[in-house]
């Protein structure tokens, strides 16, 4: 797709192409791609860039990360097809399993997926083999599945660009939920304890970069969080750049 | 692809289906499936429901149409999988063209929307054959493509979900233009003189009502309309939602 380097909106549109390309290797689905473009007006409407409080929200969930007993970052096909590198690099950071957990669950988009992480230095990616899997309570059946190593039994889920349903099932199992979500009102964001609103590209490097800091102190302790009260300054954010932007 | 009743998005997690289904069809890129995705957020954010802004600008639409001396639609693959019965019925009504012209051009993607066009109903469709090619002034080669009997001689053009480089172009080639963009800070959005900011699916079925009544009228005259105005309000709409969603 030839993209005119004159074309003011170039950039977003070279990321837009870096999706479409994990389309065409069976990351993900039709359906993946009109979420992303969902994600893109939020990213436009927080100005496109990591705020404070996307940064504020990133150190709480990589201390939660590092003191949770059995972490987990479970994986879709948008996020392995943006930044497959980041995962890999978090979770031996915080020393978390890997789980490839789907919304539209395909077992060899799954394995498309897997074989994407550990292209990018994964050794043990969960969710693959269906003698592990054990269902979440309250879920539909086609979205219920999850690993009895992985998600089943971890105490804190790291689930980007998640679907609402499944956050709040996953929340009323007894999980600590951190999710990235560019829209501040969405079920998952508000639901999450932890809401990261950024763009998965640009908070995934600084939570890898934030939690290789933080993996090396000794007497790390939680910080003190208010996830709605966090929510409420993204959607201030928003506020502030429409009128900004349609000056009125 | 199984969508849970229960699921509370299930509504627009449908209309997806419809595009993805147009996609499958060959009527659109990936990135026709991107940005829908960036204009659904924007529908959430206006509330999912025509506007009396809207309905301000599509009366002034109709009424531009039909006392244009030469309307022409131009037809993406979006617009085509989304409502191709009503821009078969809204140009016969409005007695305007039919033209397929598209951002990441492709002969036989034309063809495909041509013939989901003419399964429609339609009778004749421009934009198909080279011979009648001329270029459009100030515009990267790929894109400036137009009909010589369609878009390149019309005094009014229907653009729906258009890029801002395109509207702008035809703005200085002297041309009306008309626009349906759910996000009203857009370039198309500010640049068209007729600015819809409405779900393309819902504007479009009123669009063509109205018309079928204002067509009948014998001393229809133009409505007054000021388009940068009319953004304004939408995008005051758009704070108040984000307002009254976030109980901030």
């Amino acid at each position: 797709m030839l993209i005119p380097k004159s074309h003011p909106r170039a950039a977003s549109l070279h990321i837009r192409e870096k999706l479409v390309s994990g389309y065409k290797s069976g990351l993900l689905v039709e359906e993946g791609l009109l979420a992303h473009g969902r994600g893109e007006t939020f990213d436009y409407l927080i100005g496109e860039k990591t705020s404070k409080y996307a940064l504020r929200a990133i150190k709480a969930a990589s201390v939660a990360l590092i003191l949770a007993k059995a972490p987990v970052i479970s994986v879709n096909g948008n996020f392995a097809a943006l930044c497959p590198k980041e995962i890999v690099q978090l979770a031996k950071i915080v020393n978390a399993k890997i789980e490839v957990n789907l919304f539209y669950t395909n077992e060899k988009r799954k394995r498309n997926i897997a074989k994407t992480l550990k292209k990018n230095g994964a050794k043990e990616i969960l969710g693959l083999e269906s003698k592990y899997y054990k269902t979440i309570p309250k879920l539909d059946s086609a979205r219920r599945v999850a690993d009895k190593r992985g998600i089943f039994s971890a105490d804190v889920v790291l689930v980007p660009l998640e679907d609402g349903d499944r956050t709040i099932a996953l929340k009323k199992f007894g999980k600590k939920v951190i999710t990235f979500d560019l829209n501040p009102l969405s079920r998952t964001a508000q639901t999450a304890d932890i809401t990261i609103v950024d763009n998965v590209i640009r908070g995934m490097k600084i939570l890898v970069d934030i939690s290789k800091k933080f993996a090396k102190k000794k007497n790390l302790s939680k910080i003190k969080f208010d996830n709605k009260k966090n929510l409420a300054h993204s959607i201030n954010l928003v506020k502030k750049n429409l009128r900004r932007m349609a000056h009125v």
